[in-house]
């Protein structure tokens, strides 16, 4: 306890950073190698201070690197709780209280995504890059049962759409089912979803929207795509892994509008809901009483599932997954929603994009920075340059980008050994590198934005 | 603390059983239902109480029910760290201490399978049976890279072997692959591994052979599979998901004689080492200097895996996974590894296989109880029929058969009921329904061995 509020006050380092071989020779008696015999406990205790020490502060307010940070204290203890059961989500036998909280969960998410009592379905999964892929997986076994069985070889080629800017575990998903990596179409984020007539020799069967990209935190017309889907009889999947939080927000939720339509959603409670890693769920829509996920996944192995057990083997769900022992990773959500009831996740998603909308301001009246995009972020992705005085007022051109696109990686390159803030840089298309801040802890205030950029524009002042 | 002394007491129930529809209407204000406002903090106390009171004590010396049991306290600290540090494993910017611990569990277990330095490539994944998956997914891309473009329709139609009593996930991801569940040849286990040119049209290029099977914990002759996959150059998988455990004792490491020759092998400290879930790697052979996990899966997302970083990114492996964010699995491993020694983990192996023993010696002496096998059990697993007084002495045959099926149900469903032990049973081949005892918590004394046979005797004498 003492370490957590210590590492996450303002004035702690985030990172005290070493590179890989200086972390292996071994710091101050801080060896990595792994021994014969027992250490003493107190060499025990050394290791596990030292192991915080080198690590990054995820939970620090001035951490802006990844979709997931925060570190909240119910969640924590929720984990702590867990682990101490340790158990496993294959049967209801060993898992009896967590496999009724997690069915709780999912009927809840999905009433909140719209969905009614009886068309629910969906799984707790390593991540929202798996349940992309169980997207995929129920949507092809949806389409073409046989292919559980027999294989791609007794289908058409398949192909799906995704926009240009969707997360790349979509197309991770598709080399990992067999239907190949060229299967997906890459939709222009300008472009409406053509229509899928264009595609020689393909059969389209999916269609991947995103509600709230990764990078930029757009949201893809999820109407209007719906439209499509339905006229071509596509499966319509919402990856609202970073968007899907701010459904739980009155003032945010319309920006998903139509993703009741969708057949599946990924919905990571770990992004923007601060849920401790991992939590994330696939949702999947029932045909009338038919549940999908069993049918393509499960193989009724006998030593786990038996049949004639004493009571309601429907809650013995480890055969609707992939995996065979599954963590438990809804425990901690069921007892922050306790502790916050929906509407305290309400606020502290408002106070997320709160914050991404003071950072903009700021950036508005700064001649120091310049914000990739112009309109209010719709999420709390906001993406900017900064301009080091030698590249202040130069005419925009393929010179001024080439040294633009140098910018970012010296200034994370300095701001990694100093460890006082963390953001992350990526180019985009034409873009070159650019900052991309990202707010899911509700501990940051504005205070912490201001920071940031004063922190960039002085690691960045000689450039 | 106090908990988990408390509830791993010999003389606390192990479950306090109750039915779904009971859980879910809510026992003695334990209610499962989200509510929209904050709840008090002493009710969000009493809900944690209550979770762990009707969920199974997985750490208790009397369960016996799964692979995975007991409970590591300096395993547990370690989760505890780890859920502390809330961070994500797929960059080293985020991740230094664990990736660089990743990295040295990794080459330890692959010099424990006998694999020289330079060959070992590897990661951790969520479960054996993901673990399983990736070593279909990589000797698929060894063989046939145009897989990850343009699919299975670009290739022969696959083949691929393992044996009768192998885990089913094999089966799970040759159907998620694209491959089908049909391209599964199961060898029978009394044969040895068949040449594959029986196959018409299929091309085979995977033998799985397992170490330590679930059920039995039986071990497949490795060497004279590697000599099958030799000539025919095929890739050899071992799943030592259970068996690999035996490989940190000196006395029993010579049962998986041959993993050495595996190109990928399945080991899961979750199971017989006792690290909490979840923690399973998965360890692949490099060819030459090629690093195929990598190949295989990697998408070079720019926002994440930036090629302009200041350190080596090539401990930026998270473009190696299947998955975009990954929990970190490794700690606990890592700081129980600290805390016992290689040798400390030999002696905990030592002493679960010496409980199935005493377990099997037992057996024999006793008439209400029948082996499985009349052979000394090879890994923990002890397989028995128990015979309740009306059955004892009948002729073998159809008929006593179809009775002694309903035995173990119905002495389960009576243990269940009253808490005070936990051992899974199953039907396999031609026999009926048997008890599986497993031995992986090393809190498991003789006098545990003997309650549960009384307990199963006791429950059954009026069968
Ligand atoms: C839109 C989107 N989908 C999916 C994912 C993958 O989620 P995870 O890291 O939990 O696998 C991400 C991660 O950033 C994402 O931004
Ligand atoms: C031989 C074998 N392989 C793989 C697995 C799957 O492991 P996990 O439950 O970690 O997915 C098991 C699980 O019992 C197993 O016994």
């Amino acid at each position: 306890m003492d370490y957590i509020f210590k590492s996450n006050e303002r004035s702690s380092k985030i990172l005290d950073f070493h590179h890989p071989h200086q972390l292996k020779e071994g710091l101050e008696g801080f060896s990595l190698d792994l021994p014969d015999h027992p250490e003493p406990l107190e060499q025990i205790l050394v290791d596990c201070r030292d192991t915080l020490k080198y690590g990054v502060k995820t939970g620090h307010p001035r951490f802006f690197n990844q979709l997931s940070s925060g570190l909240d204290l119910v969640g924590l203890a929720g984990q702590w709780l867990t682990s101490t059961a340790n158990t496993n989500m294959f049967t209801y036998e060993v898992s009896p209280v967590f496999l009724l909280m997690e069915e709780v969960l999912l009927k809840k998410m999905q009433s909140i995504v719209g969905w009614c009592e009886e068309e629910g379905d969906g799984i707790f999964c390593p991540g929202g890059a798996v349940s992309n892929l169980y997207s995929l997986l129920v949507a092809r076994y949806d389409f073409y049962p046989e292919v559980k069985t027999k294989g791609m070889c007794a289908l058409p080629r398949l192909a799906l759409f995704t926009s240009e800017h969707s997360h790349y575990s979509v197309r991770k998903a598709a080399a990992v089912l067999g239907m190949g990596s060229d299967s997906v179409q890459v939709v222009p984020c300008d472009e409406r979803y053509p229509s899928p007539e264009g595609l020689f020799g393909l059969v389209p069967f999916y269609v991947n929207a995103t509600a709230g990209t990764t990078v930029y935190g757009a949201f893809d017309p999820l109407t209007a795509i719906a439209d499509v889907c339905d006229r071509h009889k596509l499966w319509l999947h919402v990856d609202a892994a970073w968007g899907g939080g701010l459904l739980m927000s009155r003032r945010h939720q319309g920006k998903l509008q139509g993703i009741e339509r969708a057949s599946s959603v990924t919905w990571n409670p770990h992004k923007l809901m601060g849920a401790p890693l991992q939590c994330s769920a696939i949702l999947i829509k029932k045909r009338v009483t038919e549940c999908m996920l069993r049918q393509c996944n499960q193989l009724c192995a006998e030593y786990l599932f038996q049949s004639d057990k004493h009571y309601d083997i429907s809650y013995d769900t480890g055969d609707k997954t992939i995996q065979c022992g599954r963590h438990v990773d809804v425990f901690k959500l069921w007892l922050m929603w306790k502790a916050k009831g929906s509407e305290g996740f309400g606020s502290q998603v408002n106070k997320c994009l709160e914050n991404a909308e003071y950072l903009f301001k700021q950036l508005q009246r700064r001649a120091d920075f310049k914000l990739v995009f112009e309109s209010k972020p719709e999420h709390s992705n906001v993406c900017f340059w900064y301009l080091p005085p030698s590249l202040r007022g130069l005419p925009p051109g393929p010179d001024t980008n080439r040294r633009l696109h140098e910018v970012a990686p010296q200034i994370k390159a300095k701001m990694m050994e100093e460890g006082t803030t963390l953001i992350g840089y990526q180019p985009l298309g034409s873009n070159v590198n650019f900052f991309r801040c990202v707010f899911s802890n509700p501990a940051t205030q504005h205070e912490d934005v201001d920071f940031l950029l004063e922190e960039i524009a002085r690691l960045g002042s000689n450039l």
